[in-house]
């Protein structure tokens, strides 16, 4: 990719909030991308759960037969999907309408043989399994295709596996945005941390549990606490897995396999939620100068086998952990030459999640 | 730089605690830097105050008259000295005693004449200049020798002029220890940030003033707070360029010339110190819920002129900044695509000052 004004073709896998946003951020950036990197970006593939899928005229290789004209088209010369125009056709439909583009082809079908060079996983997470998300990843591979990934099931549940299959097929592997947005915390390590080995990692990583227990603190009943977190967007419709620890607990493990090499999956933490915090334990907690957040650590044990944990824990009220509250979230990275250094990111948006899987593009076209 | 092997040969000015800390990181991973970076790292001249200086065999290029059988030893192939005798020599000397490297060239001397690749300048600073560390850069970048500073003086007072030396020389310029010793924050932004713009700087970078405050809080007589922290290091011999919040205005100065393209001089900063600041100040805003912090801040006004600030501030007893405490500092940035990030130092000791050291070298040896 070092070839000037080279186009680079991305096929978006899920089209939600981020992948608009994404979408809107990259068309307001396409000439400063040309004009820094000297590559030409454009978007090839589309495939949503419920909006309808879309492929671009040259959007398919080896798919000839089902996706029409797309052999022709691309045999024709380059065409790329306006991104301006889609997103103005979802604004105002709610789903996809252009007819030229649309394509009868499925996620998977679209992975394997649309026209594209960086596959872009954005679709729903599952977090007790990490699919179908792991199985588009690994059919990008085997193209030879270069990832990025904003799903963190993948970098939990599969992370030293997946880095092999890029390395052996030479492709780049990202995955700035599953933790904590686009804040650099595995680029941190990687780009301004030479030579440091990470010894342990903590964090706050759930706003959903931060949200909650604030509003315990500040005397609010359970249920009006989930009637106005839903109405806010902070809580989900089943919020089981957030409350439960799970979300934590993955991003935890994504932590731990990418800067510790720990090859865990996040079955394997040691995880309690915030399920039975009541309002008179954080009262209680709060006279002795103590705060309720739901912390999650990992660490190298004396046998060198690396753990990790995700529970409530007391933290003084002069803390740092007890000043992140909301959708604020931290991590502090504790290395051998640099102690503990803690990055921070302030209520975020979800231009900020766009922002984070940009800058993995950004890294394909100067690395890869 | 790209060949195997190529000995690297630094120039030290200054070795106090940070350089000799330096020295005994370097010393500890020569191997490691030889088997990852193909580079061999070696110190040609350290150049002390009080200490002596000293210059290798081969130290010495243009200098052969003054520097005795410099010449002579370079020619006849590389001689470096070797740090942990040296290390040990002022561990038990108090001061540099081998008669085989100690020379009589003085510091500019050294930068002028001494055979070297990189510069590492780490003299003490002059707050109010930046000289002569200034001086010593421009010299060798006159020489096309990259640098490497600690001292903040040169970033706070000329960076734009030098930063312009070092590219019409095709030299690197490195800076990340001078503020917040080995924490990437120059780096964060220039590696992890890319194509966002810095709309705006703040933090806590003085831990002078933040011992003073906190201590004071606590109920402490002023007098016994200095002498405590005189006892404990924190609190220098004549500390008036902290508490009147000087070496704080040289430290946003540096933030803003380097992620703002501000040329601004650490004069043009609104600085008010925390000299006035008394225990009745304190607690009576603790009874508001807020805590006296000195705060830095760096922003663009409607003009689009960048403007700076150290000054005492009350914030909220929760807030981030209210739980920087002793020698713990952060810096927020806030950029157009990422909002607000903050990376926080905590407590560090001399060695994270030798690791920001380090981390320039390594970007040397990979950049340059």
């Amino acid at each position: 990719m070092k070839d000037e004004n080279k186009k680079i073709r991305l096929a978006l896998l899920g089209f939600g909030n981020a992948g608009q946003a994404f979408a809107a951020l990259l068309a307001s950036k396409r000439g400063e991308i040309k004009e820094r990197y000297g590559k030409d970006v454009q978007v090839t593939a589309i495939a949503t759960a419920s909006k309808g899928n879309l492929l671009a005229a040259s959007g398919a290789s080896a798919a000839a037969g089902e996706a029409g004209e797309a052999g022709a088209g691309a045999a024709a010369g380059a065409k790329a999907i306006d991104l301006d125009a889609v997103l103005a056709d979802l604004a105002q439909h709610g789903r996809f309408t252009d007819q030229a583009l649309l394509c009868e082809l499925d996620t998977m079908e679209i992975v394997k043989t649309a026209d594209y060079d960086v596959l872009i996983e954005m679709t729903p997470l599952n977090i007790l399994s990490g699919r179908p998300a792991i199985d588009h990843i690994e059919a990008a591979f085997a193209r030879g295709k270069h990832v990025i990934t904003a799903n963190k099931g993948p970098i939990a549940w599969k992370f030293r596996d997946l880095q092999q299959q890029a390395l052996r097929a030479g492709c780049g592997f990202f995955y700035e945005t599953t933790v904590m947005d686009g804040t650099p915390v595995f680029n941190l390590c990687e780009k301004t941390l030479p030579l440091a080995q990470v010894s342990a990692v903590s964090g706050i990583l759930n706003s959903t549990t931060n949200f909650i227990l604030e509003e315990l603190a500040r005397g609010a009943a359970y249920d009006d606490i989930m009637e106005r977190g839903r109405a806010m967007g902070f809580i989900e419709a089943d919020p089981a897995m957030d409350i439960e620890g799970y979300d934590a607990a993955a991003k935890i493990t994504a932590l731990l396999n990418v800067l510790m090499d720990a090859g865990l999956t996040p079955d394997q933490v040691e995880r309690k939620g915030i399920e039975n915090i009541t309002a008179a334990d954080i009262k209680n907690a709060a006279e002795r100068g103590k705060v309720i957040k739901l912390i999650c650590r990992g660490w190298r044990d004396g046998e060198g086998r690396i753990r990790a944990s995700v529970r409530p824990e007391e933290v003084d009220a002069g803390d740092m952990l007890a000043s992140v509250n909301s959708t604020t979230s931290v991590v502090s990275i504790t290395t051998d030459l640099m102690k503990t250094v803690s990055i921070v990111e302030h209520e975020p948006e979800i231009e900020q999640t766009a922002y984070g899987i940009f800058g993995d593009l950004l890294r394909v076209l100067s690395e890869c």
